[in-house]
């Protein structure tokens, strides 16, 4: 069976963080609160660290949902913000899907609360529209394990690429050589376990001198 | 790869409840009783909330099975009940695939007590003839989760769709300037930690005044 | 070594609810949220049904923690509520302790949220002044279950009994026979299994007719 | 400081069985079905081969708890058999305490369901009456972990000592020279894993001849 | 997409029970003994129950692996048994295949130890060859979870289809009146849950006379 | 029993930070990365906040235990910092217990990697010379749950109290009065779901404006 | 559904072991660091025992990676050894695929060091040419099990076979008689169970002399 | 209270070793098999690094228990050697206190299969008689977890100290510099994770070269 590798490309994708609020954040019980805070916030700087054309949306901020989180407002300033007046799937809010078409991607990096429906919906409709899907698995969060797995199944079948955000890092990077300073400094930010090898390193090189 | 995203329509689908007796209730050990009962209800009033049309099936209800759940029979009042002489895969009794086409509906939603019986066998059955098929994985229980992962493994092979509740909740109302009000009442009577998400901000908005 | 069984005495016990908050609510990650609010409700029928002395108390309503969950308002409408304007340990609390010794009873039953705070603070406290101190572990709640077992290990260690509310309802009535259908009907209430088998037996008792 | 290993003894022993009672056998869910069947039964081959008095006990028979498992009826015909009116503590009953009395065994070796009410309450009454208290724990089952850890920890802290019903059966025998096929049969009927090991073996031996 | 539901016809299917050896069987550890026992004589009960062909096969009795556990020669006594000289995949045995096409039927249901090897292989095999496989998973077994996860996901992309023993009995049976009692009777030896409920039930049934 | 509750006093209590080195970081799998280091750096900032007396030392820094991670040299510039010269529990280093003495305090509070040497061997010491131990449970870290759990154990039995950082800081603060904004800022630095509840929170007050 | 059974053919296969470096291996946490370290070996092992062509990469090894894990170098000391400048997917590294190509072979048996990284992309790029790929999914290691799971269910949707290093090695074994030695050998120094299965047996024979 | 931290001490104690036979191995389903393997082998290796007297026993090695281990018996080529003809607590031997006695050693570090019996008779004895006991948790294996915490527990309750077989080499050993590279060794070859912070600590050396 013939098989393309449609990887992602860093010219090529646009990101859509859905519905990362306050209130639904403490919704989230298939990660640990610290694993999730650090996941968003991972996927968030990949985003900008590759300059990638980033969607901001939100459902009834006004409500208990909550307001963004204001880590994610911080670090897009400028992003298209739609704060959905009550559409529960983003691709049904037209300016979405304008936003969407608008950065001219043909790939589309999905993240959001909850993993069953404010990711899920989204990524199928994508999918229907001939979009390449790729769901940011860990940066996505919902009310347990066993709801986790269908959403998950449910994509998968569609045709969505599930990947973890490290695994989105490497595969926009690419090749270590295009900014060893850059990636690392992302990696030391978010893996305690990788910025404690730089660390072992670095003060073996320091003895060295 | 082509993608149709068969979105759940609430003009299009029809519940199938399907063996929730208060003896195979007893058996049910891939969830806790509270998540379990809570999930079922919680089906049972999106189901009537949508005011989808709902069958409800039984086995064998006069020996260690047990009567269908009162909770069940009583938001049903007036939905077809097939009590099945024998048949173990719903779909092989003649009255219970009248009932079924008789909605008219394309779209089948399926919970049941055991899922890789009474769930499984009746959603493969409803492929064969072309139905689509979703299945209310956290509304339907068995003896264990290695159990549970092979039947999810089949049905999802055979084009399943597999959704918790709160999912099909969200799929089937699409909007929610539809009815907040009811929306948000069937979450917080089901969704302990949206329900406190509502508190919280409804303590806020009192203060307010 | 000579023991004595402390039992828990309907005539002698009083309920220390502590910090049940919409807010703080939403950090518990020890039980499903769905059990939790079971527990907690349970344990609230016990005090009611058993007569139980009951004192509530939060911890900075007006902020982020959150109003008082309303079903526990609304169980207790008489009960001595203490809003504590900023103590930790609700036994640092003036008024929450004359509250206590005014109910006169030596046995004290504490559940709260989250576990290693409110509840092991005035556990310990209680214990230091001679009080017998029962637990009821599954409607307190805690971040995560390694929190949890180190605050069980240290309010063990001090003396406290750690008991269920299933334990604690039969531990408080002795004998079925002192009221068959009372106690029936708080397990029907709370123990989704339990419940099926009534309904079973139920069924088999209305067949003989 | 000082210790005295209280151990087992085969002649200074009774066996308290505590309800396990169809009904109630559906609410146990911190064992598999299958792993928990097979520990209750072994635990009753072990009284049998040790000839140890043993006494039957249930709580409401006829209502939903169900009869007392049949595989342990025929096990026992001749044991007594305390049907309690209503006592949730056996050992508030003065016929059954009084055939514990009339064993004239100093220790107790107690499992039933659940573990926290039906084991415990009694476990920690006898204790108080000074006699030495093992506990069945793979014989005994409950609601879910959570329970059963508080459960455990009440009765250690009394001085119960927690056993399995492997651990049991060795200290009761002391030495395979006993009775070397008896307790062989007792493992090869329990054990499948330990049943293996001697069909290999015997395997072995055979080919020798 | 065209589906079509390949059900177990028990006309048409033939069970190959490979290498459960007393070894073997010691290396399992994705199941409790005590779990995984069951299992393999259910699906062994359910073999004999509907009179399904079955074929045994083994890899090097004589040595580490072990013989054939007793239970399963006893059940089969006039089954074609094939003691594989070194092939590791049964389907490369010329004698197997010659028994399994000897059959005549269009259904393999295979289950045997180690999930990824001794079932794996031959399932996979005999899908190259046309045969519609079902695996039944929980009668077969291996090392860990994770390399049972991997052997699935294999299996399942080759259109294997995975299931219970309990599953595989009602796939078969189709309906209840085909033989109540037999049926009653298979399931009452093998789930101990069940057993209960109809212990409760005909306990329910002698009150009524 | 009579028992005293000895609760961390701010003003009597010094914190040892063992071997928290960037080499022994990475052979910690108890907890997750991201939870491992929120728990490190949330106990040194409320050793901080509370303005406790901190010793830092190190094993071996020059080797493959790597050198202590930066963040906190960074956040205790002036603390006595000892790197041992081989000692492998630190109470057996005079320089250590000397610092520890100098402090003055009777009560130690520790966390260290592993949990099992690095912190136990300290602790079990302390008590020994009469200190009040509590061991900062998520802070120390190990090779696997298991190992943990008996590390545990054996400091409970020596009568260290075991807590979390969160009990840690509430233990030491008792009144939110004494400074609602720090106490709410350390939270909101460590608690990613406390955070959120405050987000939810202000944006409700911003609201009410 | 036509199915063709690729199976590893030992004539036919050529392996890549992707970035076991020592820095690396500390961040793995989806299996405990001894399963690893076997697992590993044993896949070296399996490669040298049948002669298969082996390809060893590296990412920056002189970096906080660090070096290539010692024991293979030794394993392997005249594989092709391309310690690659900079790429992260080791196919974007021309020298990487001519030797990949150089070997001649259709099939390759992928590991590394982190799964959906150093695995998953170098697997995804060989099948988009053609080649039928292989994981050996427990000689690859990463972060955690969530992220495992996704990065298994992209490449099991890409056409990738996964599989364990054991059954690797019965797939290409295919028949004991080929060298019934050298495969129980291979067995034995990485299968713990299995060799005392054997020594249990070489007892038995041995006292049969 | 006070309390005397009674640890291991190199001139006093002697290591029980207690049926570590290839039979029973495979019985022991709470570490995986590389696990354990590793954690007997890591124990027997501290055992003859410090030169401590060592006792094997064995129960029935001409059953279907199998011998002892092959690499003990050459670990320990001339320690004492008793295979108990019967007795299931070794300390009920003769000859197996006699030998005990005879080291004049008044500490004992225990370890066998399985834990609640092989591990938990003698340990219990040995403390009646006044020894200090220590228990190697993770050199002892079992049925099942739960099992082992059962059996742990009443060891603990004992006043037997848990220990792992890493918090044993460093309690014995004090001091790296006793022997820094002996040490070293015995962890590089049985912490594989050690071993890689090794491996990347001597690339660095090398490079500074």
């Amino acid at each position: 069976m013939a098989f393309t590798y449609n990887r992602l490309d860093k010219n090529d994708v646009a990101v859509l963080l859905v519905d990362h609020q306050s209130g639904l954040t403490n919704l989230v019980q298939d990660f640990s609160p610290d694993d999730f805070k650090n996941n968003v916030l991972a996927l968030a700087d990949c985003a900008n660290y590759f300059k990638l054309p980033t969607i901001l949306t939100t459902s009834f901020e006004d409500g208990p949902n909550g307001p963004l989180v204001p880590e994610l407002k911080a670090l897009f300033p400028t992003a298209p913000y739609i704060a959905r007046p009550g559409n529960i799937n983003a691709w049904d809010n037209e300016d979405f899907v304008k936003a969407v078409k608008a950065t001219g991607k043909k790939q589309l990096l999905i993240a959001g609360i909850v993993t069953e429906v404010c990711v899920a919906f989204p990524a199928l409709s994508a999918r229907e529209e001939g979009y390449e899907v790729f769901v940011a698995t860990d940066a996505s969060g919902t009310f347990n394990k066993t709801t986790r797995d269908a959403a998950w199944a449910r994509m998968s079948a569609a045709g969505c690429q599930l990947m973890s955000w490290f695994g989105i890092a490497c595969e926009l990077h690419r090749d270590w050589r295009n900014d060893i300073e850059g990636l690392g400094t992302l990696f030391s930010n978010h893996l305690p376990s990788y910025r404690c090898l730089i660390t072992s390193y670095m003060a073996g090189m320091a003895a060295k001198k």
